[in-house]
Formats: C-alpha cells, structure tokens, sequence
C-alpha cells in the first residue's frame, strides 16, 4: 500500500462501492428506510463475524474471561438504579409549529458554522479548502442559503470559541447560547422550544398488563454487573478476573448521522474486569509494558492543543498519566486488537476523557480514537467505573456483592477506620447514603490520612463522588477518622470495574477507510486491503476459461479449500481474469487462484496476492498452506511464498 | 451411555446442575427476574456459540449461503404488510377485579384438566401416574385445591374431547368454552372477561417524535425478504440461493413458563431458500436421499395416531409425502444438523402442521419435534412459505422482487393464461387483488388446466391462497383462461421460499435432557454427555497435587492447547482428582488430561474419557492429538486413541 497516497481518498467512492457489493445498506430501503438504522449484506456481516471472532481469542480466550449473553430487555428498575433513566439523554428542540425537532448541540454547532461562513464570504476571504463530507452536506440543506453577512468582530470571535467547546454545554447553556444568538429552525428562521432533555433509551412494556416498563439495552454492562456473584462463585471466588459480552445495544438518537458511526442498534464487545480497588496491578503487564501508543492526555487537551505524546505504556503508567496498570493493560491490548484487524497505527490515538464529558459512572476514561474522514472518532471506551455500579445495584436490592478474601491467619490489625455516626449520616444523605458510605469505607490508608488531615483543619471533607455531579461535604458532626486496632478473618470490599467497551460497527467502518485505495493510474479500480485474517472471503478461485477441461482441478481445489475451512468464493464467468480480480478487490478478498491449462497437465495453480498484485506459482497444497499461513498464522507474503516460483502474468490483470 | 437407563431421569436434578454451574439463570434475579428472561452464564454461552458455529459450517458455508444481519427495531409498516401486526397474537382473559391476566387457551386447559383429576378421585379411581412437570405443578397452585367432585359422564367425555384439540380452538371458541363449562379465574372463581386478541410483539417508538411506531422483530426473515433484490443481484442472478440469519428475536408471551422452552427474547437461526415454484428440486437432493426419519404426516395425525413413519427422506419425496426435494433436502440436513450436536436420534421426528394450526403465511410446514421432560417440543420448523412475502411486500412498496431469467433464445409459446378484467377484479377484491392476481398468474399448466375446467363447469373457481382464511370464489365475470401464443425473451416469477428456522434456545435444552444422566451406583454423579464438538470446555487439566515440581509441565501442556486453540480450564484446587472429575463431568467437559510425577519424569500424561471414565497414557502431543481428532474431525474414541496405551486408574476416581 506504499502507493496508496497517490490517489487522494474519496469517501464517496469507497461509499458507493460498500453499496454496491453490499457490505451494508440501509434497512428496510424498500420502505424508504428508517435513519440509524443498516443491514449488513453478505460481506459485512462476514467481516463483522471474523471481527468479532477475532475479539474472542484475543480477550476472552487468551485470558480465561467469562463470557455471559445477557438479556436486551431489561425493566426499568434496573436502569433507574445504574442512572440511565435520569442521565442517558441529549437536549432536543422542537418546533412547535412544523413538527421538527433538532439536537440542540448539533442544531447550535450547524448555525454558528454557516454564520461564520457566510462572515468570512462578505469580507471576502477566500473560502477554507476543507473537504466537506456529504453528510455535512446534506445536513447543511437544513440551513438555508448562507448569506454573506459580516458579523461584529466580537461575535465572530465569540463563535469560534463556542464551537472549539460545543460539545461540553449543558442543554440550559445551549438554550442560553440560542437566544444570545437568536438561533431558530434554520429552514424558516421560526422559534424553537428550549432545549428538553430526551433519554435516549427505547421503551416497551414486558408482559400483556402494560405495567412493567422495560428499556432495550444501552450497553451490555449491567447484565454483566447484576451476575457479578455468579460469576465470582463461577470462577472458584478467585480475584482478579472479567467477565465479557458480545451483543446489540439500542441508542435512540435524535437525528441519527455520519453512517455507521451513529446508528441506532450496534453491535457492541464489552468487558468488565473486575479488580481490588488496593491493587490495580495486572499479571501480564509487563509482558506490553513496551507497547508504544499516542497519548493525548487531559492537560494537553486543556492546553487547546491536538499533538499526542508518543510513549511506552509502561512509561505511561510509572509516570501517572495513566492511572494504574490494569488500566495501561487493557490501552496496550486494544492497540494490537486492532491494528492486528486493519487500523492503521498513524491514524489511532487514545484521548483522556476531560472531567466534564465523562459518563455519569466513571472515575477515569480513555477513548482509543481512530482517524476518518469524519475527523477523530471515539471506537473504543476504556473506563475506569469504579465500584459504582456494584454499589447502587447492591444497595437498591440490599443484596451484597462483594468478594470475601479470607486471610491466612487472623491478623490484628491498627489502621485508620471512618467511624460514621449513623443517626445522623442516613437522615442527611438519605438514599445515597450508601454510596457515600462505600466510597468513605472504600479509601486507602493514603487517602484516610489526607481525609483526617483535612477533617482535621477544615472540621469537614469535600469528596468527589462518582454518582454526584457536586462535591459532597462530609462534616465532623457525621464521620471520625481514627485509628482502630482489629482482629481480622476475612476482608470484604466492593471490586472496581475497569471496562474496555468496543462499538464494532464504528471500528468495521474506520477500517475501510483505513484499508481504502485506488490504484494509481487507474483510479476507478478501488482495493479495500483488508488483512486477511478478517477478509469476508479469503480466495477468489478463477478458472482462466469456461472451457470444460478446467473443470475438474476446479472441483479438487474447492474441495480441498473446504476441507481446511478456507472461505473462498468460485467465479467461473466469462468476465475477463483482470475483471474479476477487480471486482474482488473491492471486496478485500485477498488471494486469487487461477486455474489453467498447465495446471490440468501438471497440477499448479497460480496465487495472486491482492495488493501488490504479485504472482507466484505452485502445486496446489502448496499454494494452499502458503494461503492458511498467511491468513491464519501471521506469517509474511515473503515467507509464505518462499517455495513458490514467481509468476509473470500473461496481462491479464494489472 | 448404555448404562444411562439404569437411574431415571430427573428434570429437578439437572435444573439443579444447570443453575449450580450457571448454564443460565434467570435474568435480573437480584430484582426479583422477569419471567421469561434469561441470562446464558460462561457454559452456557459457549455452548451456544458452538452451536452456533456448527450451524454456520453446516448449513451457510456447505452450501454458500449469503449471511446478513438485519436490524431488530422493524418500523410497523413492514409488520402491518407481512401480517404480524393482525395475526401474530394469543388470546387472553382479564380479571377485571384483581387485574390477573391468563392465556385463554392455558386457562381452559388447566380448568378442565383439574376437574377432570378431581372427577377422577370421586369415583375412587386410583391417579394417574404420570410424572407431572414442575412446572405444571406450579401452574397447578392457580386452580385451587383439586376437588373430588364427579362430572356427569358426557361432560367428562366432552372434556377429554376439548383437551385433546386444545391447540386448535379461536378465541372465541375458548369464549364460548368458558361460558358453557363456567371457568373463571382458578383461584377464586371470579368471572373474566371474554378472550381478546393480545398482539406478541414489543412495540417501541423511534425518534424523538414519538410518531414513528416499531416493533421488535419476531422472526430474522423480514429482513431476509426486504433485501431480496440485492441478495440475488450479490449472487450474480442466479437462482437457487438462500439467505440466513442468525440473531434475537422477541415475543411477549402472556405468561411464559417452562423454563428455556417459552422465553421473551430469544436466539434464531433462519435461512430463506429461494426456489423456482415451477422446480423444487435440490441439487444434492441425491447425497441425502438415504437419510432415514421419523415422519408424523398430516393423515396420521387426523386419524388421532402418534406412530410415527419410519422411512428414507427420498422415499418420502417420491411417495409425495414431504411435497418437493427441497423440503425433503432441508429435513435430512436438519436431522444431521440435530444429532451431530447431541440430540437423541429415537427422540426426533419430523410432524407436519394440521392446516388450522400453520401460521398465516405457510403453505406447508414440518416440525422437528424433540421430546423432553415436557412432551414433544418444536425446536425446529420447516415451512413452505411460498410467495407470500415477497408477494405482499412487493405489492406494498410497488418495488418488484423478483427473478427475471433471459431465455437462451425468443421463444413461441402458446399456453394457458388467465386474463383478468381488471376493471372489475380490482374493485372486487381492493387492496387483496395483487395476491390473487399474484396466485393466479403463479400456476402451473397442469393447475391451469384443472382451472380452466372448474371455471368451465361452475363458472366461478375456488382458491385457496395463503393470507386468507376463506377460499376465495373468482367468477368468469372477473377472469378467463385461454390458450394463447407469444414471443417470449424473458421469464419473470416470484420465487418461492423455503424457511428451515431454528429455536437455538430450546435446541439447546432438549440437548441438556438428551444427554444428561446419572452414573449407576452413585446417583448424585451426574453427567452432561455434550459432545466434544460443542462442549464449553473440550478439556480439564488437572496437576495430581499441589507440588510445585508438576507446575512447569502443567504449563507446558496449556501452552500446546492454546496453541492448538482448544478450549481448556486447569483446576489445580485441592480437591481429589475425583471430586475434580466430578465437577467438569457435570460441566459436559469431554477430556480429562492428568499431570502426575510421571509426567515429569518421561514427559507422558493420562487422557480420560468423561463417558467410559476409560484412561488412556501417552506423550503430550499425541495426547493432544488424539483430543483434536476426536473433537473436531469426527474420530471415534477408539479410533482416536488407538496408539495411546490403556491405563488403569489408581482409584481417585470412579
């Protein structure tokens, strides 16, 4: 692919040809479709299968993690408990007179957008050469024409620093900016609502009564969290350990966009490793603790600045940029996931989530991002959700989950202990009071001691608590921190849950882009190199002619390629041999093998590989281990083929 | 397994292993559950992905199958077209008063058969001995204390009557049923209300708007038909193909019971053959045509008879039993699919739908039955859906789906036609005219000419056409059929569908009571006899002791079976080696391969078989040898292990 720069990348080329060989395509077309929602044909869904296959050896498989299937149903009590009821939402606007409704974010970002563009056409600066993906393009219809009004200095000014931040805004903020601003329905300039908050959780009712509210799903993690003492039981009580989910999850987005990066039902791969919050280390760290990654870490970001930090994960760590090892663990082993699955390295970087964009649940984030068209999108969350929803869940059904380390020998043991006066704690904190009970309890001895210092100076603590948008005060009226001498049997804590959360839909989709080229010199001929190991189809098996002699050595070869469960396809039309390589090409089927006359006498074929359209040639259990070879156990075309002749085609392909 | 008989099945011995070893359990049961809901814990889950994966090989990659995988939000439109949102319904009955709610036809069923028992017990008859399911049992609890009340002789008989046909009363024949026998609510005798129509499927809205009404999808196939045009255009044109689907589906069953056999959410595997209606034959119809199978045909089953037929699938083709190769073709391939995962060959048979009981869009249908616990159970149906649903769809949207196939030169034909006044015949039947028109012009010449017959003598015709209840009566006002002649370039037709869709779920636990025993002598011992192709696990790894001079080569043993990529734990706890045995015998787990001081010494292990508890010793790699032929490539265990040398066992175990 060193060629591959030459053609400059066009999205709607590669758009039409996923159509076209129908890697996917909206649902229910023939219905005029349903926005957010897409079918995967023949080839997607292969990739998504081998993708997801992938993902099974190298998480579950290599690390013995427990993989459930959930339920998608799931009643409203649960996701009331993990917040998803109250918080799982964006701000939407209506307008009360046409109906429409737009995302307030997106619908300030778009008119702020055309404004300023409309500014720099009026003072007569040269329009920006940006590429404008067509979804932009599309979207921008909404807007009508874009005048060539000049703003006030001030304002213009004003605008480029609200959308450098547009996505950190409350939706009052957002409702405060569209009537500073005047922001209406771009089509007709009437007024909008203010901006409502609209949970993004599709609603049903389970059973015939009507009266049991469900939700589908929003994420595969609660199911996991709701068998947390299953699954310990399961795994002989041991620590630390995972628990897996390959699934769909439902989003109801507001005005769904950009393709498969936001849609409405994904196929998501989650894990939950559950840890000792006193000991986040991992056993096989070290064993990645030389992987180098792009950081882009929180202070960088509130710096306004975009370049990462190359760096080892090991490095990361010990220098605290990334919490702890478990943490670096998991960014070193979704970098080789997906770069093992076609992501180009260059165009992947792990983002710190700042503190204002985290999901209500998590203590610390990072976002492998991957570089499209569409600029940096998050496909991979890795967070660090704390004990929080092993503790809601446990204290809305008063049932413990927690993991029980008996200890060698009774041990007497002098520490640091919150003594929490109870009478007044619960009248103060009233439902939550079990969560700041757990995070009180769940403290370091470290931490005890900046906590008494603090109760100490301040007669009162101010904690940050998962869960609370607002700092809580603790006051010495409610806790003592003190010293305490025990003789103990058994420690019991509420584990920590790091979770990297994977949307396939989202990482198949930065993969043809990522994998995308035109040949030079021929740009209508379009490759998707996808690496083998997760190529729909791995061999295009041709015979050079209709002619009956072929016949047979066709059937033998098909044969034996099932018998090693290599996925092939035959094409025996009377298309030319360069045409059906090209066509195959777009698919990312990576080997051709081409059957002729000299193979019906003395049983070689041809292989050709997909990208350098280089030739060689062998007999065919040859050619078929160098195939499996390089599918399947990474080896190299060079090695692969190093017993084979090369081939000079007779031009019929490239 | 031949010993298997000699401790009898126990259904509460095997839920009780199931949940132990968490197979599955209900959903959200620290909430309480949600019936009809459950989560697939680590063997379970794995049991179905192999599953899963045996299906894909067998069925999509055998015979190039084109997989898709379509959205499970499906608008109502789409549902409202292919009948789903009229008929896809059960009857139920409210108690106005205490807000119960009951499955009309459960309900009446229930009543009668405990007055029936109670009738039984006043005239001093003994009772039956029949091992009455747990779960009738506690639907029991509903009909309050059985009383020994004697029926009059001819409502005894009437009842016996009803019990017998109860799958096959309307609602308001279950109405009529409950006025005249005076059931009302079992536990306390409370009127209800007449039976209404309660539609299965989980609505939700998409969007914002709220406008925009979707269901849950019920079956994967209306995605499958949606996507037909650009399912025949990936396939070149050519016909016949299919399609397949594996994913969720919904039903919100009125009151769901009996475990995994009647769920709310649930895995299905669909294919959609398409087949020329003028030629259902099947290429490797031939390779199976030997296959023999326990048919319950229609006949038998009117004549009140359950002995099944015992005949070759070709014999049932050819004796017009099963009505086209293609049928037939998919019956021998379900059977091989079925035992290949572990269903007991005497308890499958092949029953074909009575014509009241099929669903509204089946031509003609067979079940492959299992017996359980809980009777004969569908796991398996295989339908001819004819052209229903391209048909309606196709009529909905005015897109055209269907096959057009050149003809290798013009062609003079002169045939029978119907010619329709399409004046009168689309005031006549409205929205239903393009399925009748569709049915008329879809005969064959023989059909046609039997037609033009009936038409000729009654002067009208009489159709049966899938999508209405009643025959529908065409008068020669509406059509004529006559012979006449064209130049023809082109065949157009709608291609009929063959559906062979399976319930994975309950696939699943029939296999758990096929292949669940007891070992003679020691009844708690229980084993699950998977077989190694799906079991979760394929081997345990047990190191004798815990003496750290076994760790190195327990070590290298994991690494030669990761590496072979088979499935494996290590438990190295300090239980005894039988106890250890005993659990994974409960866990399905095929292979045991044991490490012991010998091992280290001369590098052998012992491999033993969880069936026969036969031992075997060898060097590891042939130890690992044996274990992936025998799990993967369908050798015996005698085969498999003939170089290796038999070994007696020191007692730790049976």
């Amino acid at each position: 692919m060193s060629t591959a720069a030459a053609v400059p990348f066009s999205r709607e080329n590669l758009e039409s040809i996923l159509k076209r060989r129908f890697f996917f395509a909206p649902a229910f077309e023939i219905y005029g479709g349903v926005s957010g929602l897409y079918d995967f044909g023949p080839p997607g869904c292969a990739l998504q299968a081998n993708i997801v296959d992938v993902w099974r050896k190298h998480f579950i498989l290599e690390e013995d993690m427990l993989e459930v299937d959930c339920t998608m149903l799931t009643p409203h009590e649960v996701l009331k408990t993990s917040g998803h009821v109250d918080k799982f939402a964006d701000w939407m606007c209506r307008d009360l007179k046409t109906g429409e409704i737009f995302r307030a974010d997106h619908l300030v970002e778009e008119v702020l957008e055309a404004r300023l563009k409309g500014d720099r056409e009026a003072r007569g600066l040269a329009a920006e050469v940006v590429e404008e993906d067509e979804d932009k393009k599309k979207r921008k219809k909404k807007v009508k024409e874009i005048k060539a009004i000049r703003l006030p200095d001030e304002e213009a000014k004003e605008y480029e620093i609200i959308l450098a931040k547009i996505d950190g805004f409350s939706g009052p903020e957002l409702g405060q900016l569209m009537i500073k601003y005047k922001i209406g329905n771009p089509a007709t300039n009437g007024p909008l609502e203010q901006p409502k908050e609209f949970n993004l959780m599709f609603e049903t009712a389970i059973g015939p009564s009507g009266q049991l509210k469900g939700y589908l799903r929003p994420e595969t993690a609660q199911g996991q969290f709701l068998n947390f003492n299953k699954l310990l039981d399961f795994n002989n009580e041991k620590m630390p350990f995972a628990s897996a989910s390959i699934g769909k999850s439902f989003r109801n987005e507001i005005s769904p966009r950009s393709g498969l990066l936001r849609v409405r039902e994904f196929l998501m791969a989650e894990i939950e490793h559950y840890v000792d919050p006193n000991d986040k280390s991992h056993k096989s760290f070290d064993d990645f603790k030389d992987v180098k990654l792009n950081f882009l870490p929180r202070d960088i970001q509130e710096a306004g600045k975009t370049e990462p930090i190359t760096t080892t994960v090991g490095e990361a760590v010990s220098s605290k940029m990334v919490d702890n090892e478990t943490l670096g663990y998991f960014l070193a082993r979704i970098y080789l996931f997906l770069t093992k699955i076609g992501v180009d390295p260059t165009r992947l970087r792990f983002r710190q989530h700042m503190s204002n964009e985290m999901a209500h649940y998590a203590q610390d984030c990072w976002d492998a991002e991957l570089h499209t068209s569409y600029g940096w999108i998050e496909c991979v969350g890795c967070a660090d959700r704390s004990a929080y929803d092993l503790t809601v869940h446990s204290a809305r059904t008063k049932e413990k989950l927690v993991v029980r380390e008996p200890l060698p020998e009774p041990k007497k043991v002098t520490r640091l202990e919150v003594e929490i006066d109870k009478r007044k704690f619960g009248p103060k904190f009233k439902k939550n009071a079990p969560l700041v009970e757990n995070w009180l309890t769940g403290r370091t001895e470290c931490e005890l001691e900046d906590l008494a210092k603090e109760l100490d100076e301040k007669l009162s603590i101010s904690a940050k608590i998962s869960g609370f948008e607002e700092p809580v005060e603790i006051g010495q009226d409610l806790i003592k921190i003190e010293e305490k001498t025990h003789v103990e049997h058994v420690r019991e804590y509420t584990p920590n849950v790091i979770e990297p959360s994977f949307g396939i839909g989202r990482i198949l989709y930065a993969i043809f882009e990522h994998t995308f080229w035109a040949r030079p010199g021929s740009e209508s001929r379009c490759v998707l190199s996808l690496p083998p190991l997760v190529a729909p189809t791995k061999v295009l098996l041709v015979p050079l002619s209709t002619n009956d002699r072929l016949s047979p050595i066709t059937k033998k070869v098909s044969k034996i390629l099932r018998s090693h469960q290599i996925p092939f396809k035959i094409d025996d039309s009377s298309a030319s041999i360069g045409k059906r390589y090209a066509r195959n090409d777009e698919l990312g089927t990576p080997f051709g093998v081409t059957i002729d006359f000299d193979s019906v006498d003395d049983g070689s074929v041809t292989l050709r590989e997909r990208d350098s359209t280089k030739q060689v040639r062998g007999a065919i259990d040859d050619v078929v281990l160098a195939i499996k070879n390089i599918t399947y156990n990474g080896v190299s075309w060079e090695d692969g083929t190093k017993n084979l002749v090369p081939f000079e085609s007779k031009g019929d392909d490239e």
